[in-house]
């Protein structure tokens, strides 16, 4: 199959979105991680910003959850809490962006966002605790928390999104056509196998 | 890392064995996938045919397993039924094959068993029931039961398997090094990323 866009799922500190942005310039085509929740700011009439603590971010109560998620799933905007309503217009500017040509798509559920397209690749990129912990503080420094906390609390914030979004269960290989574990593979190699699937 | 192992798990009828078995050809080492239960039945002195309904099989009575499965461990033959000990036999068959070089293992807990391996490559392939319907129908013709119940019997079996020896969830990403969808990429495709990954 030829393939027009690549979506990228991944563990915390995994290095998913650099292998996203690798892929992209490799294969010559953009790749959105941030560049989402920037143009739903814009669409928003605000600034990232004040979004950023929202996403990946789901309401605590069972109850208001399940009337939210029908309206989400509605695409309807009225009525939904700050997470949902930025989830509803995230989803718009994944699918705009993968009308507009090939590229690649880092986190935020473009994975199902995009579920009825026939030409995306889906990927899950993981990692084991070690790993990931070496690479949180590199990348973002050191925390009063420690690192493996922050993985854990990263984690379950993650696939609590996931699960009230998309009903998947994350990190479920079922979902995607391909996962790797970025640790034992290495970041080199994880690029190099999502671009000779896409050739 | 240099790889000398690739253990491939699969989804039944997703094409595994086919994978395992090219892959072998691709890279000139064995592929060992019914030649587990066939040396594991010359160490028992018996024939395979008189084993192979042991195979991927586990007890009903979960008081009786929770001992079993202690034995099982400590790689204790006595005292175990009869599908225990298969495991335990098949266990040291793997472990032997593992010494002898490099080589494709499809099945049989492989993954788990060569877990302290660090030259490992570990693979799971799976694909969608229409995918593994129309290749079950395919490969071992027409049953009483549709190719749908076939294939969801077999799964809880090999998912029950595997729970009750390596205590892994079964078809999660995060065990694998590498998991592919066969059904969506195609069986050469499959072939050809874990022969790249290997080399």
């Amino acid at each position: 199959m030829k393939y027009r866009i690549i979506t990228i799922e991944r563990e915390y500190a995994s290095g998913g979105s650099e292998i996203g942005a690798r892929v992209g310039l490799e294969l010559d085509v953009p790749c959105y991680g941030k560049e989402v929740l920037e143009r739903a700011a814009e669409r928003m009439q605000t600034v990232p910003e004040r979004l950023i603590h929202l996403e990946e971010s789901t309401s605590n109560s069972l109850l208001f959850s399940l009337g939210m998620a029908n309206r989400v799933a509605l695409g309807e905007r009225d009525g939904l809490t700050e997470e949902g309503e930025l989830y509803v217009v995230e989803e718009q500017v994944i699918q705009d962006m993968a009308l507009q040509g090939p590229c690649v798509i880092v986190g935020r559920c473009a994975d199902y966002i995009l579920r009825d397209k026939a030409d995306c690749l889906t990927v899950f990129i993981h990692a084991d605790m070690k790993f990931r912990a070496e690479r949180i503080v590199r990348e973002y420094g050191e925390r009063e928390q420690s690192p493996e906390e922050r993985l854990r609390d990263k984690d379950k914030r993650r696939a609590a999104y996931h699960r009230f979004y998309t009903d998947m269960k994350w990190g479920y290989a079922q979902n995607y056509h391909l996962t790797l574990d970025s640790g034992v593979l290495g970041i080199d190699r994880c690029v190099e196998t999502i671009c000779a699937l896409y050739r």
